[in-house]
């Protein structure tokens, strides 16, 4: 059973999501086993009390649960396979989770592999960004065994607020690609609608206020449009990573025989904003490229 | 001024949403005159005490206020303009509001005319459809000069709950524009996102629950996604009357030197639906043009 003076957490992959994860469940009293590929950004958890390990396999050969939260599904792919993976180093009965956002297939390949070993896997990625890693309100979609899936709880609760088993393995991120695809397409409409408001001379910020609340109404609108209309263009979400998360979107629709042409629009969009040096900008930025596009200045 | 017991109401056009707006108008006290193209429309109306009139002219001449809420701009060009249209027959000093969502650049055409002739136009679009227009919660959008807004007030307090003005005579328009854009582009995601996670073998009910609080979250998310997992096409807002408003904007967006890749993907989508005959059914049933070529049974 997990209970946080019992067991061992190895955290795997400490950006800025993974940092603030790791320090919830510190505070919440479990011990932590990291590892990191850049080790300076593990500099703040071992003054904390974190337990450096070398490489994913050092890690795994000593905790109890291990939580993946990296990049792009190759850095998944090499932390759990190889000799110096996961799946071969950890000990029988350890907890592997996978809280990246990434493929579908490989969390089915991670889920039989590990059962071969005999680990237990779960994908469980989450949304909610920094602020909710942060706050421990994270949302958490999970896929796997159910009997994994409530063993977890404990530590899901540490970091997040609404936490869901939505299937067998993949269904965490099927269900977060359900996620993307449904933003991916809105966020074209709120640029067109501002850039709309704008070329009409209106004043787009009397115009969000009044068809924010009725059946336009959308997180992206309220929140990423105040933020084009702001000129703020932070990352609360990287172009960089959602342009990632709708390409395993787009090719595991593909792969489940479905056309996507509003994500099909979106990726190609938001590559187009990438390629004018906005991968590193938030999401909303990519009224930059329509306004480009509409000769509207900013 | 404007006040129930010395102001009759002119109101040409009782589709489902005019007859709901007519009867709150009396309810308030509002003397009515009213004319639709089919007479029978106007029976239950004419029960509770309007005042039949035989045409557009005929209506205008006793109408201290002229309000018009008919289907497509070839109807708004049709009553307002020409021999036997209000703009030649109000007496002076009427106000003429268009309510109908139509052409902004009809709306700026009628508004010179009318000035021309000594009247007072605004353009009014609404949002909140039959069920906004039966409880009188429309939100009104409006454009035109700012003292006619404000002495039509009391009448758009009877029919509306969020009232603005947006700008000079079209702005109304315009907005009620940057609405359906806004809508338009996310019904696609909306649909995608359902299908993917069908396709996928998740539960979409489960999902939908799990992803319409966060950043996905959208008034259509929860509403119409519902209603397509319920499979209820039933209009709230019927496909036709939505292909109109995006043959507005897109014309409209293209006028004012915009491309609108989004509006222009949904506007297609939306015709090949309303060719599978889905052109009197709401506009949720979208998802079955995007089940069909995803080979999917809903």
């Amino acid at each position: 059973m997990i209970t946080a003076s019992t067991t061992t957490i190895g955290f795997i992959g400490l950006g800025v999501m993974g940092k603030s994860m790791v320090k919830n469940l510190m505070e919440a009293g479990y011990s932590l086993n990291v590892y990191t590929r850049t080790k300076s950004k593990a500099e703040e958890l071992l003054d904390l009390g974190a337990d450096w390990h070398d490489s994913p396999a050092d890690l795994a050969k000593v905790s109890d649960v291990i939580i993946t939260m990296v990049g792009y599904p190759e850095d998944v792919q090499k932390v759990y396979f190889g000799d110096g993976g996961i799946l071969k180093n950890a000990q029988k009965g350890t907890y592997v989770v996978d809280m990246t956002t990434s493929k579908p297939s490989l969390a089915i390949d991670i889920y039989e592999e590990a059962k071969k070993q005999g680990l237990i896997a779960l994908d469980a990625p989450v949304s909610g960004g920094d602020i909710g890693a942060k706050n421990g309100t994270l949302a958490i979609m999970a896929g796997g065994d159910k009997e994994a899936y409530h063993e977890m709880m404990p530590i899901f609760h540490v970091l997040g607020e609404r936490i869901a088993l939505l299937g067998p393995a993949a269904a965490g991120q099927h269900t977060k690609m359900a996620n993307q695809i449904a933003i991916a397409t809105n966020m074209i409409g709120v640029c067109e609608s501002i850039i709309y408001a704008r070329k009409a001379g209106l004043d787009a910020e009397e115009v969000l206020a009044t068809i924010s609340t009725g059946a336009a109404a959308s997180f992206s609108l309220s929140n990423l449009g105040k933020r084009m209309l702001e000129k703020d263009y932070e990352p609360g979400f990287y172009v960089k990573h959602f342009i990632k998360d709708m390409e395993i979107a787009l090719e595991s629709a593909h792969h489940i025989g479905m056309p996507a042409p509003g994500l099909e629009l979106a990726l190609n969009l938001y590559k187009k904003l990438a390629d004018m040096g906005e991968a590193d900008s938030g999401t909303q930025a990519l009224i930059k490229l329509l306004a480009y596009e509409a000769e509207l200045t900013l």
